[in-house]
């Protein structure tokens, strides 16, 4: 048994974002973090440091253009030298001023071409760095109603992303995401799986749907979303966080263990589905955190973020399928609820451990990270840079 | 100018259901009205007098097996001679024993068989009744995280759609339901549009999303579902109430009156589309109510309903769409915003009452009602119908 | 550690509800129960067999009329024979027909009267019970807006509760539940905590405010709720379930687990404060569950969710209280955050088996109740009795 | 009839905030608006434009530090010269590193002591400024169970107000704001009505409660909540926006135009009620805006939102209270909502265009607004502000 749950687990992957190892903050303040990174180096850097404490989280999202460079081969190199590699490419196509009321979904035809021109620049990055996938997330909506046309909004939207997707290299992806609101008050043009998963089928097989923890209305059951995707054949990925009130943007694992429990719980059982457009989808989908850490230390709240995935996933593995299953066939509710919450229930700190002793990893990766002075070292080394977010302060 | 939109109030088409002329109550009590009409003959005998004092009100939606006949034909005949038609037939599949852990969905597909049977079933009621829709919704679900595995539940789902889709006779249509909750608590299988959508697109062209105004997650924008499906093509229909919390069923347009304007907007704005698929599925649209009045006069509260959507409607056509769209091109949001509420702040009843004296109507329904002695006389011939709902009480 | 642990465990009372013992459902239908309660002795039994297998549940709480008998002291007896007492008494002013509109704030002063008449009525059951605390849920509010004065009806509550107040025995209390919505759908007149709270304080020292777990608007911080009545003094009790929509009445402990464990932990710590008022609070708690099983088999379901509350409590006792404190006082946010989730991360199991064991109990109570075959012989000698609730029947 | 109307119009008072004019955003970017005021000057001039053209916001709302003088004498004196006076003070004690963790509920007695020395120093500035009203919001709370003592940071939110309660010069107020959540995710300290009630109550007569549009949860009644703290004397003010999803700080009055309607009956019922203290609390009550204007002309938006809630005010002073109390106490439920609908149906622009022109005002402020060339004017004269906000940029 362990040897199979051990293989599972050494497959296991979550990729961090470049951003989160950078400050940042709400609308009222972003807090400077000692030692918070600089620049795209830094933020491969202290990737590394995750991976090398936690060996699942080999891989870096990059978000275009805060981590651009000149020379992205130069870059591929840095990472591989710090045993990393470069992730999925994010376009950023909502801080420009032009952006102000859309980018791919905006009134004027020249917006929007110059926000499908950044998109395919982020194409030709994504060859250049190696990069499967494209993740795509846009601040498009409206605030008030009337402010702009539901249904043109919509058709722009699928026209930009069209472009895009039939300019994707063979093999690899574009990851469309979808939030309920924020920054858009009224109406955000991607408002939900519904609608991305509608643009993906329309648009053709290299688009997959994104989910976010954060970006559903109170309540949604994400598990159910993610298993109607994955049955589809539609999953693409996951931005990790947690949240209780809207894009909070926490540690994942923090708010409700439970439901992200529940989340690998699907991932698991499809992994090992009989039907292959399922079992296939599984194996793909890209695992990536998407954290704002406005009050921690980010090196220290992302390795929190990874074991609390890997903590998932190893109950997720433990759950009794075959006892699970005949309690479901059997109509027996509470044999079945019993069942899956007998694995959540179970302590999987010790397997971790033994895990993480014969892969040659610290047992304890957030101790290993804290008696090692890595934030006392990278404080050192890169100060406290001023952070410009927030409210505008008095002059 | 008036003629034209005398023309579109004149083609307005809301059908009421049988059941909110009948008792309804919560599961703490279902109180008994006086004259709630106790059979469908007398529902059909309330739906004539809403549409008499109406004029838009010309159908009436059954619930099969509470309007259960053995002779459709003479229903039918009873209906015309009142003044009305036999609408959309909707099946019920949660109130029988077996239905207790889902009907389409269940585990055990004898369940299933005999949840398709009666779907097919009231198939054939439709063919009887001259019915054009057949509105489904179901009650599936599971109350805890583990009780049945979701994507077998989703297939499970899929093929009996697709079954009855398939029955369907040609010029009818399936109109497909979803909730987020109610009375499933963990998770509902057709629980939200995208469920819907995508089992609609995967069955065939005969099926269609319906929209009840109750079933959404807490601030969930409707009218962007609504244009997002015109768009595609696969808006159905509407069940029309009101609700602040959950799916409270009250009557429409009193808990948020500019949600049901900007519903109706997008409704408006489609039937003039220069898209063809835009413009012909909006004209299809069946408008249908769905309310459980607990402590109102049913009839009356059903004339409140419809006239509660004739203004909903008014206003939408009285929007400025020539202002509009120059304001939304030119990026306006403020001139685009306040266009749109111009046309809400328009008190539409002196309108109205015109066109209800060109229209051989009483220029004030509700006043005309309560002038009528019609809630007396039925009081006087019914009675009070004991209520079986609420909580058992003390035997 | 180890036995001061057990003490707390041997501390720690859960009492069940009559009504989880009788069927129940939603207002779609209430399926019938092989085997469920058909009257106040059945339920006694039930809740009888719940505690010999948890050892915590000694009490069931009784809802007058549904339990009301012509003897109370043969009743106490009934129960006293089979190991358990006679609980909170629930009164019920929502299934009369008089209350339509409201019971204590209620237009009409005969209704408010009549209201006032059973809550002093169940006053004099409590003597007769041995009862220390009076449950007060009221279904109390309006479903329009205007449909009567928010202000006057706050004020008929204030008198009303008033009124009781001054009745209750020397030694007594009473306990104001709040909530959201249900069946009222506009507004609520003891609508949340806050207003309980003030009524509570208007009114007197026996009056306390009971917190329903489903009882608040979505994302609400039920522990941070906890956390202020305790420091105030006006925590009186519990209604435990669990909910991820609305007033969902799960098994406690099903939906979000984590949520339970911090509820607890402000209860177990406030059980230590070095402040007198919130210790003495905090160790008055009724811990009460407030379930309605519409699919669960009840006797089964309630074990659950003794076993919840017990594992919750048993986490909340395991925290680390000085590492916790220290981290806090450092505003080391990662360590405090981890500490908590340490004591959540722990598997109880094992130490709830052995505190069984010491206490002469079965080690996994559902495993003896499965085995114990009392399901099986409940339904045999109950038969399945009739359901009442639910939507009308065809007649 | 119309002139006790217009009296109640001309004694409407709407309090523009200084931070409406400047430039404000998400935490995703903030759009730099030509014309933004840059310091506190601007800002007032900008006020006085808003109250020139709609003659009922004659006081402008300052931010301290945002809006710090050397010279509050000579600031009041500009203010008067532009036909406007200076209203409440709103101390900011969020922005500095020092309160990353808290201010007045910051585990650090230091930290503590800094944030009340800045709220007596705000003290201080009142009676330089000749304001009535300090306003309080803390952006206080936690993101993590187990982050703080919850407990504990209560006791020291009590203790802090209290401090500054008592230094509060006689005839002044302090106005508690609560939130729900955000800056803080987990927990606020000041998270309800509830919870500022409670310290209000405990500090003494001069604290009340300030109810701010943007910080409930989800489907709360808001009116409810005014209509109980005036009936507890204890309604401070407003901070009036519009949100349909978390504090989206919208123009008032555009999400859900009927809850501004609703909101406003109760007040205007109050004004007249027979009991001395919700009467007088009802006119003491300090209506202000608090918006963050993302995407907007500030100064027109501006408009937008005072003309919203004049014509709210307007709907709610033609509600027939007679014709309402008599259904109310008929238990009428649809005559009752129908009143209160026909007045929120009646279009009240003629009668206010009528109430401007006899008070020498613009008939429409906005299309006065546009016509005035004051907007080209501003941006010609002051530029495009750099802003702040936002995600950090590219360095």
């Amino acid at each position: 048994m362990n040897q199979e749950l051990f293989q599972a687990l050494s497959a296991q992957r979550i990729e961090t974002p470049s951003w989160g190892y950078g400050n940042s903050g709400t609308r009222f303040k972003t807090f400077s973090a000692p030692g918070a990174a600089r620049d795209v180096f830094e933020k491969i850097e202290d990737a590394a440091e995750v991976h090398r404490l936690t060996g699942i989280a080999p891989s870096v999202a990059l978000h275009i253009p805060w981590d651009e460079v000149s020379d992205y081969a130069h870059l591929r190199r840095f990472a591989a030298e710090r045993g990393v590699t470069l992730g999925a490419i994010n376009p950023n196509v909502f801080q420009d001023d032009a952006y102000k009321l859309g980018s791919i979904a905006h009134p004027d035809e020249r917006v929007r071409a110059e926000a499908v021109g950044h998109l395919l620049a982020c194409v030709d990055v994504m060859t250049q760095t190696g990069s499967r996938d494209l993740s795509l997330w846009f601040a498009d909506g409206t605030n008030y109603a009337g402010q702009d046309d539901l249904r043109a909004r919509k058709r722009r939207v699928r026209q930009a992303l069209a472009q895009v997707h039939d300019a994707l290299p063979e093999g690899s992806r574009m990851l469309v995401e979808y939030k309920l609101f924020e920054p858009a008050f009224y109406a955000t043009d991607l408002f939900d799986w519904g609608a991305a998963y509608a643009h993906c089928l329309a648009i053709g097989d290299k688009a997959q749907v994104l989910v976010d923890l954060g970006h559903h209305a109170q309540s949604v059951n994400i598990e159910q979303i993610v298993a109607f995707l994955l049955d589809e054949g539609r999953l693409g990925g996951f931005h990790f966080n947690a949240r209780r009130y809207a894009d909070d943007d926490l540690i994942v694992g923090t708010t409700n263990p439970f439901e992200l429990f529940c989340i690998y719980a699907e991932l698991a059982a499809a992994e090992q589905a009989s039907d292959d457009l399922t079992r296939t989808t599984a194996r793909q989908v890209a695992y990536m955190i998407d954290q704002s850490h406005n009050i921690e230390p980010k090196v220290e709240a992302m390795i929190h973020s990874v074991v609390n995935c890997q903590e998932a996933y190893a109950k997720a593995l433990l759950i009794d399928r075959e006892r699970l299953t005949a309690a479901q066939q059997q109509g027996d509710v509470l044999e079945a609820q019993r069942t899956l919450m007998d694995a959540f229930r179970t302590d999987v700190r010790p397997l971790l451990a033994e895990w993480r002793r014969e892969s040659g990893l610290p047992e304890d990766p957030i101790q290993a990270h804290r008696a090692s002075g890595y934030q006392q070292t990278i404080a050192r080394a890169r100060g406290t840079a001023a952070a410009g977010g927030g409210f505008p302060v008095k002059s």
